[in-house]
């Protein structure tokens, strides 16, 4: 678990005009001798792409839509960075041998770049959820293959990569994923029934965008953590739990099996796990201020209830059917949230009908990323023509 | 920070009658067949040594005190286990080649035998407050110069060691040492000013002895732990705190520059750090229940207030003087506490009488155990007589 740091350390990140992309670059910003950027990519966000760029003079700016190539091209006019657009220049680039990858495309677009670096078995900032969600067994299967390194970007998950530090999953007594609740921690189920999309939009400590503010509502985020946090750290089901902590202060803990348990504690800010992946296994400084638990003066602890928010159910039954049924979830879950935000489903019939098409439908297991892709593509239909029933 | 793992494992535990002897060899009980036991001491706890030696088939059984040293040849009659008695013996018992040895002899006796093991350059298990506390500069010399590796086993700095888990020191920002606050946690100083001794030996969460639990009660407890922390983790005074939290389930926490905090949790026995210290860097079983967070439901937090509780800042004033100063601390809170129990002066006399003694009398800087020997017993002496001038 060594490494060594060549300084400047470079850098590509796929997903760069993204939330965790910016703020990956601002951490950069900050000691910009340090760091050689190689490749940025967006998907359609040229003007902003093109700002990043030239900005961090980094040799290859690529757009996922090849669309917007042209504008790209004439963005860095005079530049001298190159230019490149569509799903085979994101491969490309994500193949391009650097220190470290951030793999940061939002959904299964991220998938192919993804890849793409492990099988350079480099390291890999990855903070794309598909990548783990959907293709778990596909990528963690080339992860070994290819030697490559996968740091978790994810809260939660950095969180349990810090306090395991090198441990061997065989002297992890218990994974502990912790869960703010969400904004309707408290309601009944009658509450819960009529709750609205703009009450679930509304998260207590984290700021974000609308999807995932409705999967902190129903759950299905910590759910859709649990998936990952078997595949990343597969110590079994009977060993990954999940604790509701309102505050969010503890991100997630590992209990060892002398009873001793290791947590991560800091700021709902996504820089400090961010910081935590590029500076791996060294640190590096944040803006951040220091923890002050006097001033928060309390964290409190309950057990997650899977009556009133059985996403979490759900993903544990996935994991258990195995196969395409975490991608079905995942899938399914994205058409229930978006039906839900339309106005189109209650808040409470997310689950339900991603349970639905749990039941009803299943692929075969995903060798390959195409399997993966294709599952995930025939479950959005599936949940699709439920939402077309009711 | 890695080392090869024989099986079986030998040891010896120096002050192997006391609690923390005790747990340690309740833990090596139950995987017996990992561990040879090599000598095992007590000061005059003959019977009870004698048992312990026979039980674990060790090879050379120690009394402190020579003149014991007869009744233990008695007690291990026709066992063809070896009995020595005495310092010399102790200082041979600890120089014996082991995998590890654990340091639990109580107050200054155990000064010598600690350094003979450092000597060796071994693994030594540290639970002798005085090593640190009163002879730390000469102690982490020793260590460096002999390349020896220290374990603490105290639970606080057990934890600090687990959440570092072999980080630069130059990449912590804050070391926060947790304090229960003890049972007067709460009480006004007029309150303090009454409190009885029965009042003060009654720990809310470890059980403990007059002296320990006296300690906790003017936190001069955290204070000593503070020194110790100091010069097992020297990151400075202004990156080391101590925070209050009443439920004492996290023993301490490392914050890193890049604001992510790690801390350790467990319960409040100390078989958790012993078997830390036993099984680094890998884990062992302890007969614990898992950490059960709901069920706690709520850790809080203060800050300490030196006015009521002023003793961490005067072991915070001993490490700034240096020298001598550290060991002067401890010798005269160890008079006035014996003063505070035979009800010859107040609860908060106690940390006076400290202040007084470490005002009125400074020792040159000690350069050797001798030198703390003789700093500690001239301290006694000046804190003595403050005592009789009260």
């Amino acid at each position: 678990m060594t490494r060594s740091i060549s300084i400047p350390r470079s850098i590509s990140i796929l997903g760069a005009t993204g939330s965790v992309g910016e703020q990956t670059l601002d951490l950069v910003g900050r000691e910009r001798d340090k760091w050689q950027v190689e490749a940025l990519s967006a998907n359609r966000s040229v003007q902003k792409l093109a700002a990043m760029a030239r900005e961090f003079n980094v040799k290859l700016a690529v757009v996922g839509d090849e669309s917007y190539l042209p504008d790209l091209r004439e963005a860095l006019s005079g530049s001298g960075i190159e230019a490149a657009g569509g799903p085979a220049a994101l491969i490309e680039a994500a193949s391009r041998p650097v220190d470290i990858t951030v793999g940061a495309i939002v959904g299964c677009a991220g998938l192919g770049p993804v890849m793409a670096a492990i099988e350079q078995g480099g390291t890999i900032a990855l903070a794309n959820k598909e990548a783990l969600v959907s293709a778990g067994d596909v990528m963690m299967a080339a992860v070994a293959e290819h030697g490559a390194t996968l740091l978790p970007v994810d809260s939660e998950h950095n969180a349990i990569f810090q306090c395991l530090a090198g441990s061997k999953l065989s002297d992890v007594a218990r994974i502990t994923l912790t869960a703010s609740g969400g904004p309707f921690r408290t309601w009944t189920q009658s509450q819960l029934d009529a709750a609205m999309p703009e009450q679930a939009v509304d998260h207590p400590n984290w700021d974000m965008g609308a999807k995932i503010s409705v999967d902190s509502a129903t759950m299905m985020n910590k759910g859709l953590e649990y998936i990952e946090a078997h595949y990343l750290f597969p110590v079994g089901l009977e060993r990954l739990g999940i604790v509701v902590h309102p505050q969010s202060v503890i991100h997630s803990m590992v209990e060892f099996r002398d009873r001793s348990t290791l947590a991560q504690l800091g700021p709902s800010d996504m820089r400090v796990p961010i910081a935590s992946c590029l500076a791996w296994p060294q640190r590096m400084d944040t803006p951040m201020e220091p923890l002050n638990l006097p001033s928060i003066g309390e964290l409190s602890f309950f057990a997650p209830d899977e009556t009133r928010f059985p996403a979490t159910r759900l993903a544990r039954e996935a994991i258990e059917a195995g196969g395409a049924a975490p991608a079905t979830l995942n899938a399914a879950n994205e058409v229930a949230v978006a039906a839900f935000l339309a106005g189109q489903i209650g808040f409470t019939r997310i689950a339900a009908m991603v349970e639905q098409t749990l039941t009803r439908y299943s692929a075969q297991t995903p060798g390959s990323l195409e399997d993966v892709l294709a599952a995930d593509q025939a479950a959005r239909m599936a949940a699709q023509q439920l939402l077309e029933l009711t």
